[in-house]
């Protein structure tokens, strides 16, 4: 049997943005907490896979046991407009800007690069939805996907994939709008960027 | 008479970017530098004044005899375009982005929120300027100014004064595009940046 | 019932080093892991509990069945020397600079300066231990604490409560010396540090 | 003849820390200054030759008419210590802390590790200076030199030096302490300064 310090920092180890030091800090947190706060968190991670759904429209994921997310569900988003986005958390950074009344369909991650994998993306099931959300209204998708290589690969194929049903029911497909981001100075800007700016002006 | 070292370091203090601790640093760089070295250095800022000329078009400096700076005379950039910038260096960056080739016109700065000084900016040049180019081909003015609130004011104050030329020849005047920089991603996004991201969606 | 993405977003934000932002991504990873690393680290936090204990002589916490761990075991180490240290993680500092043979003793935190609290760190049984610690041989307790306000103040409180005992086994308490790290230069030196380092010169 | 521009810009670059953009945005600041801030730094460098010594005791550079700088001037200080350091910001880092009453010495750098250079520190000078200095009363030579390779090479230097001259009029030579900086935790410290740390415990 292994040694479940060693054991719990490993798993730890794999969480995004924690390398080993801090996976310690971790484990000497718990080792030293309250059996409680022990139990409250091995609890609240066993309930996710209990209480938590997906939302089969949407794909992100919900406490609940409504059918939909509260976001597909509430009858005053506007179905004319539906965000790609790779993550939850790129999901909520939009809400938080108060700047968009649409729908979402939550990727779960971008192509990867090195292995050109993308299987664990749900495009299939977003393409098979396009006849539905047309009837529902559905004229624009926005891809707002991360501008670096990764995003504009996803782009490239989800694009792709949902070229055909689009034409068909008559859907423009859109790319989030480049250029100087606020608060920075032509100075510092990359070429890529200032360029961008330059074909984006109005 | 005051003590040289204090003196200069006085002086280096009011560098861009330069603290007091810096200043300090410089004073004794030249302190254990060769005369010959210290000689060089101020024989060439002297000669900023006598050698150098700042472009009656363009307005940035340049050194040589010639009439106007090497872009201005350069007959291949295209006259239609005019690029408005806040200082030299965002024209060098511009220029690194090989993504532009028409004329320059720099301010000299930008809008001081504090004071609301604007004098310094030779706005009032460049309004008087825009029939003459209006008749070299001038169609569009580009206000290529920082996304801060600074530039923001500074291309307010542009627009309001070259309006009136610019409608009567006919001159369309334009921002650079705003939205996300490359590199960057919609998590990490502030709400302002989201919202230019999405209106200048295509 | 609270929603339990929210509840584990809450428990994260408690690890050490953790905002909002950083326990929603572990909510978020967790949610798009597969069940089975999900049962993983529950049961290794489950695990903490059962089968590691905190070693009854130097409080520091080990995985298995022996009485004390590894360190107290080693007969090889030093009884003489005895360094009492805030939390584990300086004793594997420590240990990782290879430059200690002594003992250790965890106090588990340091006094905080906000509540003065120190209830929470071990120092009764430290000093309920001194007579037998002398009997095996201890001759010097290195107050090994950081260099900073906390370490202090937990310096002042643990030499208080150890003096009456050590005084009568003829025991010294030292703390570790202070000065120039490596790698450090004067010029960037505070002046407490200046001031240790010219006190501790030899 | 080469463009005063350029040329102003490449000096700037040889000065401590400042890389191309930076030296850059120095030219710009001074093209767009005032003609009468461009001849005051003129006029201030070229002074510095003119108008500044070269403490002859200390090697520290001072404005004035004075034989020697207002330190090694004021009977004061305590002749009984002298301080080697490398450059004068860190003989002002240890006038700020308020630690230290003795006189200074300059040597103007460290030993350079990839020459191996040593000629320009003014070793020889101190050397020859001993016997006066312990006419004066001087007891301890404090090698107060950065707490890395280069100070550590450098000590080695001055010690080789000095120590016939120290042996005969029985002069101490020291170092500062090495420890734990203030503010530092141990789990942060690297081996050797853990290791000083608990060489220099007292």
């Amino acid at each position: 049997m292994s040694d479940p310090i060693n054991r719990l920092q490993l798993v730890f180890e794999r969480f995004p943005g924690i390398g080993p030091r801090q996976a310690g800090r971790f484990v000497q947190f718990l080792l030293r907490s309250s059996p409680s706060l022990r139990r409250e968190l091995a609890a609240a991670i066993e309930d996710l896979g209990g209480s938590v759904r997906q939302c089969p429209k949407c794909k992100r994921f919900y406490a609940g046991t409504d059918k939909l997310c509260s976001i597909c569900e509430n009858i005053l988003r506007d179905p004319s407009l539906l965000a790609v986005v790779a993550h939850d958390t790129d999901l909520a950074a939009m809400e938080r800007s108060g700047a968009f009344r649409g729908l979402y369909y939550v990727l779960g991650g971008t192509v990867s690069l090195a292995t050109d994998k993308h299987e664990h993306l749900c495009i299939g099931d977003l393409a098979a939805s396009i006849a539905d959300r047309a009837r529902e209204g559905l004229h624009e998708i926005i891809l707002a996907l991360p501008a670096n290589t990764e995003g504009d690969s996803t782009a490239v194929r989800v694009r792709d994939k949902l070229e055909p049903a689009c034409a068909e029911h008559d859907i423009t497909i859109t790319t989030l709008g480049r250029g100087l981001s606020t608060g920075s100075e032509l100075e510092y800007a990359d070429p890529d960027t200032i360029q961008n700016a330059l074909r984006g002006r109005k």
